[in-house]
């Protein structure tokens, strides 16, 4: 895998999001990385705070401005295993995010839904990165919620 | 006006926007009322956190969370001065809340751009709320910015 490559970076968003699973989560992980270097990492937090707004992408934009101590991130990246929803979408776009990379996709409650013109104009996209590792934390995850119920 | 009316919650609202007014904050404001109670307050705080997602229904809903202790809001009504953003509305369907009430209209960033349908379907809305007042307080902040940059 080459380094910086988009591969490279989702790797860094997966091992957030099995931080995430371990916790019992919906394993979702995001970073933000500028200049090729990571100023943020998140996963999924909204058991844990009982907050539907901790979405790993929220607290990934949060943590990079402050970090950068700037509300706007153009020159970022965000690369997150899950498509956003339309939450974290419209904040990305109030975030004016230079570029969104995403794995799996989310066809229930994925920005996508409404459509791409709900982010900034200025922002690219590129997803099924890392696709089948991003998609099969979720399966799995959900499998074995259903299979602890059921004890 | 009527105790506990939408108007006397608006009012309540109302003055947690002056208090972004008066920080240099767009001046929005958000309360959460729970059987008649108030179970949070919270006014936009973007600029002084570096945060776009700080938006006041953003910090209301996790606020109101905390204090119930329970992700969801679905007996919970959420005022707030101004129509909310498409971020707003994704983490208001989030949290199921049961209703929500707002005064003044964003023609340019409000969710009614997309439609009521990014809402969670059990949702209940109204809007118009002391609309006047909601207004006048965000065109005299834009005024007072635009003459500002002129001196």
């Amino acid at each position: 895998m080459e380094l910086f490559s988009e591969e490279y970076f989702m790797t860094k968003a997966l091992d957030e999001a099995k931080k995430a699973f371990e916790l019992g989560e919906v394993p979702v992980g995001a970073i933000v990385v500028c200049n090729e270097y990571i100023v943020a990492k998140a996963h999924n937090s909204t058991e844990q705070l009982h907050d539907v707004t901790a979405h790993a992408e929220i607290i990934a934009i949060t943590a990079a401005a402050n970090y950068l101590q700037s509300k706007y991130l153009k020159q970022c990246t965000l690369y997150v295993t899950l498509e956003p929803c339309i939450m974290c979408a419209g904040a990305l776009k109030w975030a004016q995010i230079g570029k969104i990379v995403y794995g799996a996709v989310d066809e229930k409650n994925g920005f996508m839904t409404v459509g791409k013109s709900i982010l900034h104009p200025q922002t690219k996209l590129s997803y099924g990165v890392l696709e089948n590792d991003c998609s099969k934390l979720l399966t799995s995850f959900f499998k074995s919620k259903r299979f602890s119920s059921l004890i």
